[in-house]
């Protein structure tokens, strides 16, 4: 399977590139396509490829020495990721894998490499790719450590109605126990936030979420003001 | 006070960029001093500098809406930071204070971001500053969510050691309140961390720490293998 450079040259990540170097990328690329839950890869291995996620929903994940494992961030199509590893030649400190069905254009890193190194357009649409990236983990950081677990799953869920456009009721976008990693809990600790969150309106019937007083539920969680 | 563009070739952080580039930034950058403790901006106004520490030390810090402050991260000279919201013309999500004194060039936003857009050495030099970055907070992020507060701090004084490469004793960097923030802990539970991990041959004496045992520690801690 092969991909057009039309096809990229849609894409909000490729913005301002030249046809010529998005030639050359969906030249280069190869298609592949990850059934839900299926592991694209492993931490610690050496980057081989930057990952462009085309249509479905990834999770980076993390594992300790000890076996222990985690998502770290969520992301979803059009995106691209293992940037960071992928221009410092370096192993990649995350794994990956796929949340739904997801379709995605693997670049070899050396050739990408070498493109970044001749296009200045290219490096461009890298750079404002990896500052997004960077906000996100800063953020995620801040929210570690000056929440409390409670406030951090408020905040998610404010966060969530308001991208979805959806303030009274929505479904969550992934499994319990994934978001139970995402906000930096175990699945028992997220249980106990969800039932916390009762005083504040907030109902859950499975993976489907009513917020009946979201001022109530911002008062209490405290989000940033800074979106 | 003004600085020579010949001092900004010799940074690593500007590696392989033109001396035309780096004559521009020195000509358009103000150098600035400041004091320990002394804030140098507070997070939530718009990134107006790219800010190269010269010498010393600086703290990235957040806030939360209800006023609680943490140290996500510590950086030491030579290095740029805020690059990623100078480059998205975004608000400073972290603001920064010194730790010690130390010296830094302000380069306005608009007159970098232009210089970005017309010199790929310098997009290059920034995608590796902001590569290395990403990646530190990747891991902290990864550390927050996989690991216990005493495992951290026994990784982090693992780090440490080999860092200064003085393995068996050595002085903490900065003040207990600060690494408490690094860590993503409270004062308090930083002094049982140190406490819980004499078990493991971890000896302090206010900044002064020995190490009796880092196998032991390692055991404990389960640092990466990924460095």
């Amino acid at each position: 399977v092969t991909i057009e450079s039309a096809a990229l040259r849609v894409l909000p990540v490729f913005a301002g590139v030249d046809d010529a170097v998005l030639a050359e990328i969906a030249r280069l690329g190869e298609m592949r396509e990850f059934a839900p839950e299926a592991v694209l890869l492993e931490q610690g291995t050496m980057a081989d490829h930057l990952h462009v996620l085309l249509s479905g929903q990834v999770g980076l994940t993390a594992r300790s020495s000890e076996g222990r494992s985690t998502v770290v961030e969520v992301l979803r199509a059009v995106d691209v990721f293992f940037l960071a590893a992928v221009l410092t030649d370096a192993p990649y400190l995350m794994g990956a894998i796929a949340l739904e069905r997801s379709r995605l254009l693997l670049v070899p890193a050396p050739a990408l490499r070498g493109l970044v190194d001749d296009s200045l357009p290219l490096a461009r649409a890298m750079l404002a790719a990896l500052s997004r990236h960077y906000r996100m983990l800063a953020r995620q950081v801040a929210d570690l450590k000056l929440r409390t677990s409670t406030q951090r799953l408020g905040c998610y869920l404010l966060a969530l109605a308001r991208e979805l456009k959806a303030p009274g009721e929505f479904r969550l976008p992934y499994d319990k126990r994934l978001l139970a990693g995402r906000l930096g809990m175990t699945p028992e600790n997220l249980s106990r936030a969800f039932a916390a969150l009762r005083d504040y309106g907030v109902e859950t019937h499975g993976a489907r979420v009513v917020l009946h007083d979201m001022n109530a539920l911002e008062r209490f969680a405290l989000p940033d003001a800074i979106v």
